[in-house]
């Protein structure tokens, strides 16, 4: 009853705390506190700062045995992890079970614990909201800088430098609906430079004008990048999805890293280089997600709690990315998470939906849509085209397979050699030689968005692109009729000389981005995926589509055309084909499924689509799948090392876990404890002998019957504190873990050190007869660090997450030693 | 490797078996096969049928050790379940990969093994297509024989008895816009009785036809499924829900229930009753895709795989009935389903679209919608009346929470006194009742989804419902112009006697709905709940927008009103607030979440009133929580005491696993095998003697370490097949569960038994101190049957699942005895 007294104390102090400590508060920040000044105030601090279910946790484990003992209080440090370790889920899921029983239990003995255990339950509603908000807000200033300094690389508005140029010419009077980008306002390079708007010095100005701010953007980004949050390069999606399977990456989604990867992000979008915002934007919104959460005890001191806030936090970023909040959480759901609690599903649609409606209301692009190359089709498709279709789904699956295999052999080369020694030098470079290239071919001198917008769109009478110039007499009088008119002004279209310009403009643009995309994912600036992918996705769609346009127009006399195609009757839609390369490419890519069609769902708003789309990106899928298991981010997780049990890959061998587990039949026997029989002097020099994470506990050396496992943090932390703090405990102490300590001190001897709170009491064992897969299974769905194996009920040794990755890499053939962490 | 190339086969054989056995095949039909005639047959059948997945199943355990004995081919009916038993997840998964490494490793040896292990590959697609085709058509065709009998129950087509009557006057020339319900060919029963359209005597023989067709049809509903299919009544979902989560009810998905559910669902929508066709149409996709799954040995050999067709089938059933395929997917997730890997949610995703195209195709509304309600609304929200939205939240959730009570409380009395004694009389007098007090209120005459659809609409101008009767000089000049003509004829709206009128009736039909739903839901005859929850919900929302809309157009000059109802202008649209009165009431009876939100989004068609809808379902769900944890279906669960581990519930006790094993304190101990010790005739008689669906075995009764886990049902088959078919197994022959049988035969005594292949070496064991919020979560995500619980490496009891359910049934303060099975 003393400890509910004072708990509720502390958890009113806690509140009080949580506030004012938030980001730089540091659990560990006293393991050594006996030296330091101010003990007791720092011991104060430290009791309050304890969340009460944390000490609990250990407490609820033994507390049927009515134990109490010295390190009730929990030492500091005891239950936190180390940087690029794994976090033991089914710990901090009864950590957390533990807060919210102690809450349930205070909130019906006063009012006060009853408003707080609201507050409590509200906590992750109002935490979702502050997501949505801010990384709507940044989403949208993201947007708006990127859109500004692309247009600066073109020119400048004598109105105020802070317009671009659709602002500028927006308000002017001189402006035609024809020409609504040309107006007096906007000057380009050459025409503030030389005077002339045209003509070769004129171009040469702009050309070099163009490429210096490349260069500058790209220098600039990668050079923040380096100097201040190397983690912010990259997409960052193979990492989170890292980190959200439970891996330690401290700093990877910090105040730093969003400042830096925000700023760098619109650097390089703007600097031309082929890469997209939409997988950084994920990365952001978790920053923003994992940053918020230090608002919140409830959060900032569970790890597993934190990474439910993650998933959501990614839905957002594809929610802002694309407009898309469906999308956005299956996107999570399928590509991301790992863990994924209903209650989750629910908040990351609230959160996803407040930051499409943050966005909105800032209307980045003027035009209500989220995105830049939002369409709205409502032309009919004919059961004949999915052959068509099909082949871009073809296409797509073969490009992302190869570009996986390119872009990874790229990258590998790049950590290999001395290559990636200069990561400023390669920006500046690949920056160079892209603006060099894009700037004369004007698809690919726009924004990759931009053209991924005019690929999609579907040409209207007014539409001034080179696209568009069909020979028609409805369009405007600007050409000689030379077809009879129909009824319907959009039908009948034979390509114009602007078309077949646009083809070979197109074909070129599709090589150069096919290529120099491969090079540019994976440098040291933030750089998505989705957007180069969906382009060169839409370039294919966008010939084919054309393509069958004219091939429908001059034989619509051909069976396959018959009936749905005559003469002057409006059958083929090339922004169509377009969407459906984008996803298709972008489904071979990321080998996202159900989520990829929703999203392109609700960038195109009809579910007329749906069928179409399926047929695109199953077959992407397939092909790609073909020629390769991993997606891009399944690949750079596994080149980057990281620790990461891929819950969609299915083991397929026939292993068992005694083959598996270490020691190995000619190792030296498993490091263990024994509950009894070790001294602190013993135990020391096990620690600093080995280097396992944890030791198991045995009754004895002899039986080797298992009681339980203690991490190898937990004893350092613990026997520390206890040889500064505690009377009496020196190296010849025994360390027990048994339930009851001795009631009368050793005759001679030292006191006792019990050890029993860390404990833990309920390791998971299996026998060595289990077959891996099943091993596998439970690893992935518990979540665990390691599992100890048992035969006839005697311990045998221990798999570690390490050890299934490595003999999963192993059996496939793969260097088992490229996985790197615990 | 000769049982490679049998195997190999035998597979050719197996695909050619699956198609002439399906449906009726019983693997458990030659259990005692020895005194049958035409044993040679039968085993050969046998040997053909059992699945090369399956015996490898347990070769693959036991594959390490190189052995290879008599129950090598596998016994017919090892590991399989009997009815009312929860299957083994683990071990379903375990046969289904064993199953695919065979074929990965024939498909390397043979061009016909490859072509075979492609059409495996893709069978699961196809089976996918075919539940979509399947549900879908039997979807179109319930809506079309559902609307042709509800209108029989009014009236007549004289061009043909099987025109509904719109499809009567669609044809009729007679028929203008504005009435377009009214034409010579269709005759009320009173003009065709007793010849006069209107007046006191039609009213009175039309009134006794529609009681008397409403008896007729609902008499055939309850003595059908008494006759045929008991599983047919009832919505379906809570039962699927359980099977989903790995229980077996034989028949609950088989043909004869696909069929009397499909007809009885008719009859009852037909007859009046207020129940809906929703759920049910879940049920009857399940069973296609139950059914379905034995034409692909995949499926029919495997429950668990079985089971990830199931879910994709309830997400085929919401699409169809919705017309809402992401809803229906999200449902599935959401609601449904138990395990779902993310290979299910593509499928599920292309089976529930499909099912919407051919539902679309079959076009059983003529619109080309696929449900009757769909509206596309377009105008615009005030940011003020999400007060009035959140009230409608609030509503929603206390009419969810106490019907939830009301009906437990009735269901209850039904299974406790005498009234379940008379199921048929049960649903005559309901329908009676509902017929008798339906027919003078025209909006509880019609049926639910065209109320819904009523309610939904909003009015235009030449809409001639009575809900659209407002004072206004638009409305085609009938009504004298008393207020001022604006340039929008829509808005400016006084509510004229019509709908004062609905507005009684409305409130009627109301107070109606809210009793007869009660006592309606559960009977035996198919009835969904979320048509008459959404009917009550939109009648509940149509009142308060109308009253909304007046108090806007009295009082624009309220503060709260200025600015955005100004006179003249439009501001309330009452057919949104029924909308969200609907979402609001279907959240507080199911408590769905993000399926909800999903499925009226794809009703409505318009990301404009997600906030709204997140704003009442959001309120309504957490109003109907604080006042009772279980949605319907989970209450249905308990009720019927189904052994369903609800993965949403929170553990919430801090009890210790071995608080709850057995055997409990003073209780005799456990029985176990051991490993060597025990006779074939000891063996029976512990089976004989206890009841437990499993034993584990020890090492010997002295140390207790475990060595493995044997199931009854196995132990029982492969007592007997040993006795009838093995020479020399008499009773004092041991039972060897080790891994080496001795190789010279026992002194004068009987050959062994070795019972190895039998045995699961890994079997899941806990320490006795492993919390049960851990323990319960294990269950879960594992998907466990049982567990075993040791100390120290000793065995010491066991938890089953059933013993986890009644462990929260006691801590609920429940009875834990209503858990029924195992």
């Amino acid at each position: 009853m003393q400890g509910v007294m004072r708990l509720n104390h502390a958890t009113l102090k806690e509140m009080y705390w949580s506030f004012l400590c938030c980001g730089n508060y540091n659990p560990c920040f006293c393991h050594h506190c006996c030296r330091e000044i101010g003990m007791m105030f720092t011991s104060v601090v430290v009791v309050v700062l304890i969340p009460a279910g944390y000490s609990n946790g250990f407490r609820g484990q033994v507390a049927s045995a009515g134990l109490l003992d010295l390190l009730d209080e929990g030492v500091p440090g005891v239950g936190t992890y180390e940087d690029f370790n794994t976090i033991d889920w089914v710990r901090e899921k009864s950590k957390d079970r533990d807060r919210h029983r102690e809450i349930n239990r205070q909130k019906k003995q006063s009012d006060l614990a009853l408003l707080l255990s609201l507050i409590d339950a509200f906590s992750g509603w109002l935490l979702m909201l502050l997501i949505g908000l801010l990384s709507g807000a940044l989403a949208g200033g993201i947007d708006i800088a990127a859109h500004w300094l692309t247009d600066l690389k073109e020119g400048f508005c004598m109105k105020g430098f802070w317009f671009t140029h659709e602002h500028c010419c927006w308000k002017s009077n001189e402006t035609t609906f024809q020409r609504r980008n040309k107006c007096p306002q906007w000057k380009s390079w050459a025409e503030l430079m030389v005077g002339v708007p045209e003509g070769a010095s004129a171009y040469v100005v702009n050309y070099l004008m163009y490429v210096s701010w490349a260069l500058i953007f790209s220098y600039l980004a990668v050079i923040l990048v380096r100097a201040f949050a190397p983690y912010a390069c990259g997409s960052g999606i193979p990492e989170i999805k890292t980190i959200l399977s439970g891996f330690i990456i401290r700093g990877y989604l910090g105040k730093w890293t969003l400042l830096i990867k925000t700023i760098t992000l619109v650097l390089a979008v703007s600097s031309g280089l082929s890469l997209g915002k939409e997988g950084p934007l994920v990365h952001v919104a978790c920053c923003c997600g994992n940053i918020l959460c230090h608002l919140f005890t409830k959060y900032r001191k569970n790890e597993a709690k934190r990474r439910e806030v993650l998933s959501a936090a990614s839905a957002v970023g594809v929610s802002v990315a694309f407009g898309a909040p469906i999308g956005g959480v299956l996107f999570s759901l399928e590509e991301v998470s790992y863990y994924f609690p209903l209650k989750t599903l629910w908040r990351s649609f609230f959160a996803a939906l407040v930051a499409a409606f943050t966005l909105r209301s800032i209307n980045p692009f003027g035009n209500s849509r989220l995105v830049l190359f939002y369409v709205e089709f409502h032309t009919p498709w004919h059961f004949l085209e999915l052959f068509p279709f099909v082949l871009l789904g073809i296409f797509g699956g073969l490009w992302g397979a190869l570009f996986i295999r390119a872009n990874i052999a790229w990258c590998r080369r790049r950590k290999t050699t001395r290559l990636g020694h200069y990561p400023v030098l390669e920006v500046v470079v690949v920056a160079l030689a892209t603006a060099v290239l894009a700037f004369p071919n004007e698809y690919t001198r726009m924004s990759s968005s931009e053209l991924i917008s005019e690929l999609f769109n579907d040409c209207s009478l007014l539409d001034s692109s080179k696209l568009c110039d069909y020979i028609s007499p409805g369009k405007g009088g600007e050409r000689a009729a030379n077809f009879s008119m129909t009824t319907n002004g959009l039908a009948d279209r034979a390509a114009g000389p602007g078309v077949y310009t646009a083809l070979w403009q197109l074909v070129l643009a599709l090589v150069f981005k096919m290529f120099i995309t491969v090079v540019t994912f994976g440098m040291k600036v933030p750089s998505g995926l989705f957007i180069p992918s969906m382009a060169v996705g839409a370039i294919a769609g966008r010939l084919l589509g054309i393509g069958m346009e004219q091939l429908a127009y001059y034989h619509h006399e051909w069976p396959m055309f018959k009936g749905w195609c005559s003469l002057g009757a409006k059958c083929i839609t090339p922004g169509l084909y377009a969407m459906l390369g984008a996803a298709a490419c972008l489904g071979g890519v990321t080998r996202m499924t159900v989520s990829l069609v929703v999203i392109m769902f609700e960038l195109t708003g009809g579910l007329e689509y749906i069928v179409p789309l399926m047929a695109a990106t199953m077959t992407s899928k397939w092909v790609a799948d073909a020629l390769g298991r991993e997606g891009i981010y399944e690949a750079h997780i596994r080149l980057n090392g990281y620790p990461f049990l891929e819950p969609k890959e299915e083991f397929e061998q026939k292993t068992l876990a005694m083959d598996v587990m270490r020691p190995r039949r000619n190792d030296p026997p498993l490091s263990v404890l024994t509950q009894d029989g070790m001294t602190v002097e013993e135990v020391e020099g096990m620690i600093s002998d080995t280097s396992y994470s944890g030791f198991p506990v045995v009754v004895s050396h002899q039986s080797q019957r298992l009681v339980g496992f203690v991490l190898r943090r937990d004893l350092v932390i613990s026997i520390d504190n206890a040889r500064c703090c505690q009377d009496g405990i020196v190296g010849a102490s025994r360390v027990l873990f048994t339930e009851h300590t001795p009631s009368h001190p050793y005759q001679g001897g030292p006191p006792p050190l019990s050890l029993r709170p860390i404990l833990d009491l309920s390791p998971l064992a299996i026998t060595d007869h289990t077959p891996m897969e099943i091993t596998v299974d439970i690893f992935r769905k518990l979540g665990l660090r390691q599992c100890l194996v048992t035969q006839n009920g005697c311990l045998l040794g221990i798999i570690t997450k390490k050890d299934i990755l490595k003999h999963m890499a192993q059996m496939a053939n793969r260097d088992p030693d490229s996985i790197l962490f615990n």
